[in-house]
């Protein structure tokens, strides 16, 4: 008989654990279980509809129903699963009952964490999730004359900049001393936020959330530093790893606050496992596990954990973490760990910077890219990046994390070649500048 | 006494020797000779201003000739060496007379290969090199009507894309089936031809030259598929080590045609340095000497030189060759081996192939980028790749001959980490893809 795989949520890991499943076993009957009313489309897309960068919400969708029915996806809409027992080995399902599997992938991602203050009831508070709110809080944002994101988180610094694409007058709010500044250094930001500011945004740092002011909706963020008058708040903290249903059923929760996997992505419980947000992944420079990453990570776990639930073999690493993005004018990114942060952890590190250029000096549209190395004192294996530019910050950032990953040294990139074309590439590649930089420093 | 340290040539080799020389030991008498007029330019722009891409050859120029007095570098223009002698440690310039060395760096770059067809001492023939030429050239190209570009090389590539933006009627003639075909696949370079056909572009493929005809000027270029009526033909036959003087000098020369040198950059006569177009160096796979590579080979070439011949310590390393260039509308790259050529030299090699894009497949700008990697069929190492699309092609071809350098293999591309975020990255990675797609057709 056919063996039944039940997967708990349909974003990215849950979509990509059912693909890979029904992948590695067709004939297996391969169920998803969503609260909400869509799956397939992409959640990341939604600040940039906002922003008007996009022209529409209906861009969002990869997939339609019929896709997933063809492939043989069974999904089973608007249906929550309110717990599950490894022992009976059957999901709950609110509307349906005890649903009976021979497999079980947990992919419940991630809610925001509360902010903690008073107020969190009030209106007109924004969280960035589910495309059919976000289809009816653009209408809102119609209206919006000003409006409050809280934390210069990832979302944070996508919706800054989308808020003022949008026109609206906008605020940030962070307890940090600069923009996400647990992934980066100031200097590497330091362009966004003169970009945000020249948008007309106003950036309070340094500043504490304390509370939402209003009656009905809000009408104010209240501060550490004052109150700041707004129609409309988009919180945007922390994002927390949802583990409801898997703590409820006995599974193991780590130090990060995520589901405990092992390479396959199998949890501590048997027939058990789990990918995305919900999970927490050690890094591949500490060993520590860490939570919270990109779509492109969830998706990756989900078709380990799709692979190897349907009887399959792939194994997942640990990560380096390459991030980038739109911020302001600017594309920021990097990989790991940043000269802040491993100050902070107490990380041994050495430094090397370098402000290259992206094209030949002379050739329209050149732009500088400012590039940040730190690597392991001794060794000088590359432990962290940082980058801010116009263009190739993203396939940098991906090198890099390659490199963190097996261990190339500064002496590599110090001597490394790049190409060299007018319209496409510097005579020097700044990341090799960089590292240059770095040497030189240590007096090599 | 300070020594002194010759260096014949003024080109990014030469330059980056003196620069590094000068910069190893400030007290030496570094001395540049040079037969032209200038040195501290781009000649890879040229092609460019002639596109009118770059809107004139000013810009070009790097430094003056102060830029280098005041760097204590002391260049000797419009001085041609005619010879040396390793034994009596001098060399011999023409209007200077003998003039002794403690340490002589040769960077005497390369020429281009001689057509070998009668003709070639008719006027309007261009090749494409000095700046102070290309000036005059530019002029004549206004009064150009059809131009035929001789070999599909990287100039050659660079000067058909130059013509069709000039609005001049442009034929390309080359003995290969398609552009480029030492280094590329025809999968790769079929859009760029396309775009030069969309441009107006004429292309000859399977086309041998046997001759320019014309009286005074040429007139038409003679193949073997006919002849092209013209007023100009630029001539971008194959690059060949300038090696004249080293050779007369007694220096040793390889199986590549280029002066040998050690990681060092030293040659087979005592304090006698060579670097850039005139060297050959060994490709970081088969170990096989090759020569012609970039202006940014030559100049951390030069640095090595430079660095060794006034006392430091600096070693290069094997090569993987990453290259790259926008064609017609696309950018287009890769690093060592294509499987064309892989198959010639009976290489072993597995291939994986991929059509990803660029962004986010809704977000505005997204493009295709088509990846294929080849590798160690055992291993699974990377011995080469190519890549063609809009944006972000040098940038992965720096990684990728880090790759080949580094011996990443396969199995790592297929299970890298990458950045997400919907203006500047989609959610997998193209080079992934390939990698993917290579390990499904191993049945792994």
């Amino acid at each position: 008989m056919a063996q039944r795989i039940v997967v708990i949520g349909g974003g990215a890991a849950g979509i990509g654990a059912a693909g890979a499943a029904k992948g590695t076993d067709p004939s297996a009957d391969v169920r998803v279980y969503t609260e909400f009313e869509d799956v397939g489309y992409s959640p990341c897309g939604i600040p940039y509809v906002h922003g008007r960068e996009i022209p529409d919400f209906e861009r969002l969708f990869m997939a339609t129903r019929e896709t997933y029915e063809k492939a043989g996806i069974d999904i089973h809409y608007e249906r929550r699963v309110s717990g599950f027992s490894p022992d009976r080995k059957s999901v709950s399902v609110e509307g349906e009952g005890e649903v009976g599997y021979d497999k079980l992938i947990v992919a419940t991602g991630f809610d925001y964490a509360d902010p903690g203050v008073p107020g969190t009831d009030l209106g007109n508070l924004y969280y960035v999730k589910n495309i059919r709110r976000a289809i009816e809080w653009d209408k809102v944002l119609d209206g919006v004359r000003a409006a409050v994101v809280v934390e210069a988180s990832p979302l944070g610094l996508e919706m800054v900049t989308a808020l003022c694409h949008r026109g609206i007058e906008t605020h940030l709010v962070d307890p940090g001393a600069w923009a996400l500044s647990v992934a980066t250094d100031p200097d590497i930001v330091a362009p966004v936020q003169q970009s945000w500011q020249e948008k007309g945004a106003t950036l309070h740092f340094n500043t504490k959330l304390t509370g939402f002011a209003g009656s009905g909706n809000v009408s104010a963020v209240r501060t550490s530093g004052g109150d700041i008058a707004c129609d409309l708040a988009v919180v945007c903290t922390q994002k927390e790893a949802n583990t409801t249903v898997a703590r409820a059923a006995g599974i193991k929760i780590g130090s990060a606050g995520g589901v405990i996997v092992d390479e396959r992505m199998h949890t501590s419980a048997a027939d058990v496992w789990s990918a995305g947000d919900c999970i927490e992944v050690p890094h591949s420079v500490t060993q520590i596990p860490i939570q919270g990453l990109s779509g492109s990570h969830a998706y990756a776990q989900g078709k380990v954990a799709g692979t190897n639930a349907a009887g399959g073999e792939r194994r997942y690493q640990p990560v380096s973490v390459p991030w980038g993005m739109m911020a302001g004018d600017w594309m920021i990114g990097g990989v790991s760990f940043s000269e802040t942060l491993a100050t902070a952890l107490g990380i041994p590190h050495v430094v090397g910077v370098a402000e290259g250029i992206s094209r030949a000096r002379y050739y329209p549209g050149v732009e500088k890219v400012r590039v940040k190395l730190l690597a392991e004192p001794r060794s000088l294996r590359l432990i962290g990046a940082q980058l801010v530019g116009r263009e190739g910050i993203k396939e940098r950032a991906d090198f890099l994390a390659m490199a963190v990953r097996t261990g190339i040294t500064i002496n590599d990139f110090a001597t490394m070649e790049n190409v060299y074309s007018p319209p496409i590439g510097a005579l020097n590649e700044p990341i090799a500048l960089a590292a240059q930089n770095l040497l030189a420093g240590l007096g090599s």
